[in-house]
């Protein structure tokens, strides 16, 4: 298995409003993806874009604020309560095949292979078997990202 | 300001050994910054690079040990024995104009700017006052990353 690409890091907000905001004017962030819900998983996701030499394509920040219904980041917000650095999301070129090399690895994965909030299909490592990092591998966009 | 590179995520670890073994042999990680001592902070840091489209220039993970002397990384590891995600770091072209810029936008700035890890001026923001997330802001590096 090879490493790829760093997709995104998640950071969960109380406020999706709120984190816009400081990203766009005190961070002074250009790019953004609007905020959409991700089906089936009460969750209101937005991407702040980073800047390369060659573009606007760098590592992501994922805003992620629960939604009625969501447990997972309503308990981290619960002892977060501003929010903060959640998980870090590798792209890896084969789902499949990395999910074999994680489990071959004796790594525990939480739950099913399912579509991700960039259309492709996802899986999250236990952060206990990753170095203490709760890690995402999604298969790489097809195109772009 | 405009948003800057996300030049690399700080991740604490107890092992360096460990950390680098889990990100070259799990992860599969090929280009390392080997290990060495950060002068005068009592801390061991090395980088694994990441890939992006171009090249290994992608967001950069950042080891940090603590070393005896240490506290801030002893006390996060008090609290996360096996380590964890515990900054984020942006790039931007003049770190005086960013000290001014977020000073001027009332964030607690921790501590005097000083040499950082890749030998360019870095100084680091509160956490509650960065929606959660403890921010370091560097200074672009002259030549590559």
């Amino acid at each position: 298995m090879k490493l790829g690409r760093l997709n995104h890091i998640g950071v969960a907000t109380p406020s999706m409003d709120e984190s816009l905001k400081f990203y766009r004017e005190v961070m002074g962030a250009t790019s953004v993806v609007e905020p959409f819900e991700l089906a089936d998983r009460n969750l209101l996701v937005a991407f702040v874009d980073t800047p390369t030499e060659s573009g606007m394509n760098g590592t992501q920040i994922e805003l992620i604020q629960p939604l009625p219904g969501d447990t997972a980041f309503t308990n981290f917000l619960a002892k977060n309560p501003q929010g903060g650095q959640h998980h870090l999301c590798y792209e890896m070129a084969d789902i499949h095949a990395a999910r074999e090399w994680f489990e071959g690895q004796g790594k525990r994965i939480l739950g099913p292979t399912r579509p991700g909030a960039h259309g492709t299909p996802i899986f999250f490592l236990h952060p206990k078997d990753m170095m203490g990092q709760l890690t995402e591998i999604m298969e790489t966009p097809k195109s772009g990202h």
